[in-house]
């Protein structure tokens, strides 16, 4: 990865150009500065890196402009999910499932840059959102997409793995009336973000029974809902363990190796459902995300812990290395 | 196990007594025949065997008469999970998920006798509906409940295990409206069976591509609901890849041992709902499956492939455990 | 209606004496003081009046003490619907629309006493409740069912009518995470309360165009989900306006006399969902209510305005014909 | 309405251009012969009537082209509700009812006509489906909406009115796995076309007591689901007497005058959902639709009593309102 030049991107009839105010740095682009085995065989360089961003339309395309409902000036941000809509996912209420889906800063230039261009239906106008919190929409609506998927008011939510994501997800689920949600990460730092961000009872596995204490939380019932968010074989255990009969595990963060599942013991015997949470509905998870922001029932804020310019991408990276950061934000243009 | 004389079970005030006239034989039963590690651990005898049957109400505790719909003679079926009806899920609508469940002929005395005794509330009419149909509602209902916990009107169904319950759900998914139904067995015999049932495509593993074909007979997309029958980690991996992206796993099949599951390949970018079958919603299966029944639209009678009256139960035995029958029913009273 | 002495009621084998301590007194009872036509024709005499009731159990009969769940000195409320557990709304996850529903205090002896006996089944333990609150968790649970009946989380929320169960709703909508809940009705008092219960928008029909303001503050859009507890015809048309294309619209209020619905317009064209609210869901709806409650995320005191010991009924009846009274409270037990 | 020459339609870069072969004729289109109030008021001439039709697609647009899931000789229909894409309803799931719907042959030209230019993302693909049919699936897809918005499999379904959307309902309604379709009208023509796609029992309402017969019908509960085809208040009525406690009305006859409802009674006391129908859902009804047709599960064909070429439409509509036709098409191109 290095910073460079380029040419500014075209805006087809569409589009809309958008100058970058803020990015958020995502594992997924720590994955691409690594290099490792995933980047190098879905990547085709030289891509502009970067899919979390908020900023300014400086232009829009003829059809874009006909459309009416955005204007140069506009703060916004976008999906960056770009679609087919054509295909069953698409034509069913599951484009974020689309067949033909293209993620920019991976499969087409992205946004760690001054402009990007991206379709006009995509875009979301921030109706007053600053453009710090609208950089982190895309990780967020993920915590919304996933705690969002089954009944929360009056729930006890179990969030296993507590990076931003799962962070995010605490937040959510006091946003959506949970009575009870527990935390739980090896990290002390990450506890402390999830404390913020309104969990009730903090757990770390290095000291505690997390599968226990979730049972004696909930009366032995177990909770209604996990979200899974470590993306650990120990958290996939925890969540199955830990979830009542007829209780939901909603998973999120994507392994590297496989999982040995029980499946008598674990989901048929519980009568448990699984559900595989990848980005966000478009655009119902985008429109409850706004709703909470804009009501302050929701304040992703302390989840955001570094800040950094473009070109200290390098220390960005490395403070995500070192697992104490929270979210972290370049902050691009003005 | 063995035939002998025992007296006839007492009938309690809520109670209703039931003169059995055919009961089925399930895997249950063999597992107890065969005094496995299951069977032996959570069994105390002794105890009267079998939990699939219908007959004629003999007798009525008070209470059980005074409800008023139930009469002497009225030809019925039970559900053979007696629950407590006070815990989290008895009071939230999955009491086929109660915490202080006894299953009849493995935690209390049970159908193969010629009287049962069962709680007034697990009663169901039959309606017309003959005992020997009534006999296996409680599987037919195991088939119900999995496939209707999804959308089924036009979509592609995948049944993965031709037992008889694999069958039965072969049959409620075009009851239900499925435009596609391919039923997937090693062996012919009950693969023969699901096409009885209305099965539109059949598949055997030892020659046939299960996954590559669902794709081919969808379009490309996968299919809609996957059926998992068999308990197979091989059919578990078939049933993840088999599904489209957005759909559904429903697994009944109880393996013994552990899958491999990889989750982000196999569950999170593919969006996927899996769903644990146990028993039969208390009582929205059966108000389903009589409904179906009733208007003529299932029809599981090509599954009832063997007839053994009560004294020849080993043979019955047999026949399972040579993989060649569908269901087995025991005749029993008049 | 007169005060006299009756004979302790006989508990049965199934059911639970409890020792009255807190009843509420509904706008039902009013209906039967007044004798109206409703009553004198629904009703016959002599009945104990009074359905919201806590106590404390006194005696438990054989099959209710063997359930394990409750016993002698337990705190409790109960739901005043007694259903037969066989039709096929009992039978279907609708036993709040059971085909022989008998209301107590109505249809059978209530709780305007020192002892009523219930069916073990309709009791509720408080698990640290008090019998104050526990007292009015049948109307609070009328409030829980209309609002929760809908996705609230993020969503906007008209209540028209601002009685008793109207000011719960808006406590119930808060609490399971509504952006914005307006509450409409003339009477300042009630706005009031509705105010304490959480609202963020009050407005009064005498002075406030209702329908322009619910479009005003949703940005154009009307309301996601519209509460009409006032039962008039003007509510209902207010509440079809106020609505967006898509939203819904949950009635309690019952209406003495016809509305006229312009479907087309008001319905059809806009895509509305309507829903009749009956009771309370046996028993998700008891279990929601008692999770937010013992929380903390909903406190229904602010509508707990007068409190009269039993004797003084009469009292208790003029200050709800008087209209400005929330919820009144008769103190019966110790 | 006159035929006459115009210039070709000009296809811009997200556009298909459609040679017609088939239209339908709809209720609507006779409203615009009639020059009623509401097509005086509604529209501005001159406009090219019709909004039913299939074709050919004879030129591409270069986005339209470059999605490369549509060619040149593809035989297609489309969904007439051209949508904004941006407001609330189409962000969430609800683009049928979004808040600037254009509607082809009302607010812009339409297709009674050789061409007729449709943005691509209305477009469908017949797949096999013939183009007579294709030209129906607009009209047929309200039906779809209007029978799957509800649980059908092992329903009972009570389809009031049989014009031709009715009749529709009633074949969806058999394909989707109901046990028991009654259908109702006036029109003995009608009714016979009813019976053709399936209905169980018949009624007239000249000589049946619907409700009761619909009570009879179901063993005393009342019907699970009424399809109100009728847009009368008498059909109003009807369906609110008729639906079973806890049962759905779905509403898509649009009165053109307000109903009388008594809320308590009909819609709060039985517990009933009332929805209202509009348009198709973008896009899963055409999918579950597309689906139906193509696996041999609905055959509309029954209904499609009349065909006429363009420049006979003055006879078409007359057929129309003799009330003796089902569905009449236009048979344009080759």
């Amino acid at each position: 990865m290095t910073l460079r030049d380029v040419p500014q991107p075209v805006c087809g009839p569409s589009d809309v150009l958008i100058e970058v105010r803020h990015a958020g740095v995502c594992g997924t682009d720590l994955h691409i500065w690594e290099w490792d085995s995933w980047a190098s065989t879905r990547m085709r360089p030289p891509v502009i890196v970067g899919h979390e961003f908020a900023g300014r339309i400086a232009a829009l395309g003829a059809e874009a402009r006909a459309g009416g409902l955005l204007e140069e000036g506009d703060l916004v941000t976008a999906e960056g999910h770009i679609v087919c809509g054509h295909c069953l996912q698409c034509r069913t209420g599951n484009a974020h499932l689309c067949q033909r889906t293209q993620v920019i800063g991976v499969d087409r230039d992205g946004a760690f840059a001054e402009y990007i261009v991206m379709p006009a239906s995509n875009v979301m106008k921030l109706d007053g959102i600053p453009t710090e919190i609208g950089a982190i929409m895309d990780p967020l609506g993920n915590a919304v997409h996933t705690v969002l998927e089954g009944e929360v008011a009056g729930s006890t939510v179990l969030v296993i793995g507590c990076g931003p994501i799962g962070c995010f997800a605490v937040g959510v689920a006091r946003a959506a009336g949970a009575s009870l949600v527990i935390a739980s990460d090896y990290n002390a730092r990450r506890l402390d973000i999830a404390r913020c961000m309104g969990a009730h009872v903090l757990l770390n596995p290095a000291s505690d029974d997390v599968v226990a204490r979730a049972h004696e939380l909930t009366n032995g019932n177990g909770v209604d809902l996990v979200c899974e968010m470590s993306g650990h074989p120990a958290g996939h255990a925890q969540a199955f363990a830990a979830a009542r009969l007829g209780g939901r595990v909603n998973l999120l963060g994507t392994p590297s190796r496989p999982t040995e599942v029980h499946f008598a013991r674990d989901v048929i015997f519980k009568g448990l459902t699984l559900y595989g949470v990848t980005g966000r509905k478009m655009y119902g998870t985008w429109d409850q995300m706004r709703r909470f922001l804009r009501a302050g029932q929701l304040d992703p804020r302390p989840v955001l812990t570094h800040r950094f310019p473009l070109e200290q991408i390098a220390d960005a990276i490395q403070v995500i290395k070192e697992g104490e950061a929270g979210k972290v934000i370049l902050e691009i243009g003005a």
